[in-house]
């Protein structure tokens, strides 16, 4: 690991405070190196926590941490904040027992509110505000909101209500190249008439001024990106109407990467009691090349060569990402009805080659999944057949949108929900660990899940014979070996589909957990005991015949989900046979009902399960 | 009834385009006069109807529907549109088999899309637009949305994306003095500063020649009500400038009440090959005095005297929503930790009492569910006990902050649900039949039931004890004689109440069902069935050593709930049954897994279940 002497010096929070004026630039440079150095080993977000070290350095001077309130809006952007409160350990950063990749409370009394998902941070800040004010009390209330986060609802209703605040409240816009994106594009005639406005030359002269005083040609190069914003709300923060409008002050905007720019904004503005806005823009990825040439790439990252800035090692497996991009190709290509629909995501879920095959076809709603989820049943309800796909996590925002919007009139959407089950190394806020229970009770909605990345192909080809809402849900990890060798039978509606006979235990397995049964399956078979191995199929309608019979044959029914235990696969299975009074055997292999921290998923199932050798000696409790 | 000689020529769609010009105002008055008659039979929702009367006709005049497409943002102000297909059986409104309250494609194909729950519209209206411009068909697409509607997140993610169509939609926003609201009234200071603008100043000088050319005087009112002015977004549209910026043509404020002024606007507008925002102003309540001078109390309303507006019949039985007022105004005063927050609902959930006595402690956030958890998220971090009202129907829009932002750092927040269970004439938009399915999963949330009022005011009171999450729901529907009259016996945490001791049977009843524990104790004891009843007040944690203890000593459990079987009480019972291999028999008394519609709901338990003789049959079909 390179040296770095002043970061050295940094052992706890308000250390900073302590270093020379003059020793902050080196102090910006060896956090840098410090952090790229780190995620080039383990992994993690680079691109934004590379843009704001300079942002978060001024935060760490002006506040006095942790009686100062301090919230990141999405969070994956704080490694410069945990770095300066003393947290140095990123060797273990996103390991289980590590540094979590998030703020938490747990870890530390300068994270003051747990973040994950995204816009929540200006209702976090209203409430401390609210709070502050009840008390009496003094402390500065400070929110970091990327531009990309305010197009999701939830901070369009704090916005709304922040106004009202009779104090100060500091929001800091961190304005960066990301969010100035090709999905929002179609505002051509907009932006020709807002360029020539007064406002918004002013702005140009006034920003190229700021910029000017960033060496090395990375300030031109941001103005020129400016030339391309193609974002309303961004166009509002060029003027600060909006902002203004809404009863707060707006200062900017200003040059993220000049810590003292940053501290008189900084301290302008706490001197005003009512809450205000810092424009600040910052540049993604800044100071290691690679990322920012390609922040996107940078933004969530596996272990990568630092010289350059290349994978250490691409999965040999194959994702069932890839599998639903391609199906999304070929279906685009059948069926002009095929809608793709994402939520700022078009890279994570693998529809931006759908994309861009079919640009009229496709729409990138921002962070916007309740916005995505009804725009796609009007859609729907027109003869498409949009296709939503947003990761398990994400797609919780949307859960009224699609009962109400949705499913209340079986309008036939499609969602493909990536990301479900344990995702890893995000921890808490990113596990898709509950969509099976808060999709499987609404009324009319078919719940799927492929066992292998081929039967997700023929799943999404499936879902176009039904005329009524269905959503699949698969894993972000690559299909095992054991799961692609498995073939897949032809589909059959509300049916499971049985992989393997035999004649004392049955076990039923929720999608890519096929694998966990063939495992089971072997251990159980050591000992003289042969499984019968059903794959699900559908979670709803679930295949109660199936489950019947099966009660019937066997001693003992297994199920395996990658989902909480409560409201999931296996509760419906207990129903049918509590309800039908089947003499049989129940081991619900479900995850514990809790939040998961980050890890390896394999450490994690061995902890919160469900876990081969755990339900292999309940099984043999039951059996004998 | 009264005579209406002009709207008996209304009999299907497109038929008041045969009407003279001269004949408008007369069918204006008759649908007025037939809408409060009707209304005042059966109940329903008056002021918001009373107010778009105008504007819906001047839309009928303009669209050729079904083919053009119409959207009513919540949907509770489509009785002129129904009344102009054709659909004129106001004698059934709201009634099992009769017309819904709501817009339902399933009873007119000119209600283009089902709607209930707010600030859905301007998605929907994308979605027809996105078809449109995709099929390259011809049809209009107008949304009706009003001015409260669009403080919820959903309305902003779709204005943020509806810029970037080039092709005509027409949004009107149906501007009432409703929405002017003391909620919002913090932003004294930016309401003295925008007042002095010269737009504000233009804008007024505008609405003061416009509303003139209302007859009676009206005009003048609402220019009055104009000076209280509370809210940020109507300041936007007061100007346009929100509008313009989002690249939506802005045309208003015109009179809404003018037939010929909305027609004229609505003919520009469409002329425009973009989005285009229609401000009309109107009044709610109009043409019906006691609704005028109290369009909340006639917003939505029971059977009531024409004459004189009073309501015919007022509930004898006591409400939870009375004994949750009465609650928190003695916990107000006990501890000055509790807080109360609403979005937009202070009436309907028993709020207003506390906000009266405790002004600084009351937090009404609008239409806006989202933030108002996450906003109480943050307040509880800071030491206060946040006590969220949200109906259970509408607290489905913010599943996501619960889990995210509340429960996973387990931060105290109260959520008092009310309208659980069905709620009736409303129908299937308001029906509180998920609550226990999307909640009872969440890790670390407590879910609770009281079984009457008594008890409701018992579990808040308890909530205090805790350092954690709680959600505590009951019905719309006062508490019966029969539950009225149970004791209620200290509450521990976990576990469930035992209220009669029997040996054949055990019921479990969830929270207001205990009356139907009771009742079908009493059908069994004709029998010599003897059936012990327990209160089982945790959802979560669920008390499995109850269970199991009963199971021992039983020989059916039973279950009652009105909530959906499916990730309902009676599955988790289940769960334990069949997992602990209990040798009992189990009958689930839950709703169908279904959307219900509106109806009694008397009728609607018993076509949808629990219904005490269906239970009943299968018990004795377990124990002969």
């Amino acid at each position: 690991m390179t040296d770095h002497p002043v970061l050295d010096k940094i052992n706890k929070p308000n250390d900073i405070k302590k270093l020379n004026k003059a020793e902050l630039p080196e102090l910006a440079r060896e956090i840098r190196n410090f952090i790229t150095e780190s995620v080039s080993k383990t992994g993690g977000h680079l691109s934004s926590n590379l843009g704001v070290v300079e942002l978060t350095m001024a935060l760490h001077l002006f506040l006095d941490l942790p009686k100062d309130k301090l919230i990141f809006d999405v969070g994956h952007q704080t490694y410069v904040h945990k770095i300066l409160t003393g947290r140095k350990d990123f060797e273990h950063l996103r390991q289980k027992g590590g540094l979590s990749g998030f703020p938490k409370g747990s870890e530390s009394d300068c994270d003051h509110f747990d973040t994950g998902h995204s816009s929540t941070a200006l209702s976090v800040a209203s409430g401390f505000v609210a709070a502050r004010e009840l008390k009496g009390e003094k402390n500065k209330v400070v929110a970091v909101v990327g531009d990309g986060a305010l197009s999701g609802g939830m901070a369009l209703e704090a916005l709304n209500n922040i106004g009202k605040f009779k104090s100060n409240l500091i929001i800091i816009l961190n304005d960066n190249e990301m969010s100035i994106d090709k999905n929002v594009g179609g505002m051509a005639n907009y932006l020709g008439q807002i360029r020539t406005k007064k406002s918004y030359v002013n702005f140009k002269s006034g920003l190229e001024k700021v910029l000017d005083e960033i060496p090395g040609g990375s300030g031109e190069k941001i103005v020129g990106s400016m030339k391309h914003i193609k974002d309303s709300f961004k166009t509002f923060f060029v003027r600060g109407m909006l902002f203004e409008d809404f009863g707060i002050t707006y200062i900017g905007p200003i040059n993220g990467h000049d810590v003292g720019q940053v501290l008189t904004a900084l301290e302008s503005a706490s001197r005003v009691d009512k809450p205000v806005l810092i424009h600040a823009i910052t540049q993604k990825g800044r100071g290691y090349i690679p990322a920012e040439k390609r922040p996107g790439k940078f933004h969530g990252i596996g272990p990568f060569d630092l010289k350059t800035g290349k994978l250490l090692k691409k999965s040999a497996t194959k994702t069932f990402t890839e599998s639903f991009s391609e199906a999304m190709l070929e279906l685009g290509d059948e069926d002009e009805r095929i809608l793709g629909i994402t939520a700022a995501m078009e890279f994570g879920t693998g529809l931006r080659e759908f994309g861009e095959a079919h640009p009229d076809r496709f729409f990138d709603v921002g962070i916007a999944e309740q916005h995505a989820v009804t725009f796609a049943a009007a859609l729907a309800k027109s003869g498409f057949k949009p296709v939503v796909a947003i990761y398990s996590t994400f797609l919780q925002r949307s859960y009224d949108q699609i009962l109400h919007d949705v499913c209340l009139t079986s309008l036939p959407v499609v969602f493909m929900i990536d990301r479900a089950g344990i995702t890893g190394e995000d921890g808490e806020t990113h596990q898709g660990i509950f969509d099976l229970s808060y999709l499987s009770h609404i009324p009319g909605l078919t719940v799927m899940a492929p066992k292998n990345c081929e039967e997700l192909k023929e799943m999404l080809h499936f879902t176009l014979s039904l005329n009524s809402p269905v959503a699949i849900r698969y894993p972000k990890f690559g299909e095992s070996e054991a799961a692609a060798g498995l073939d897949n039978s032809p589909i059959v509606y509300g049916k499971a589909e049985r992989l393997e006979e035999g004649k004392d235990v049955a076990i039923f397995s929720v999608g890519h957990l096929a694998d966990m049964g063939m495992e089971l399956r072997d251990r159980l078979e050591k000992d003289g005991i042969s499984a019968s191995l059903y794959n699900a199929r559908f979670i709803t309608p679930i295949d109660t015949d199936s489950i019947k019979e099966a009660a019937f044959a066997h001693k003992v029914i297994v199920t395996l989900e990658e989902n909480v235990k409560r409201g999931g696969f296996g509760e419906e299975v207990a129903e049918i046979i509590a309800e039908n009074g089947l003499k049989v055997g129940f081991v619900n292999g479900a995850l514990k009902d809790s939040f998961i921290e980050h890890g390896k998923r394999s450490e994690l199932l061995k902890e919160y399960g469900p876990d081969t050798e755990e339900i292999y000696g309940k099984i043999r409790r039951i059996i004998g």
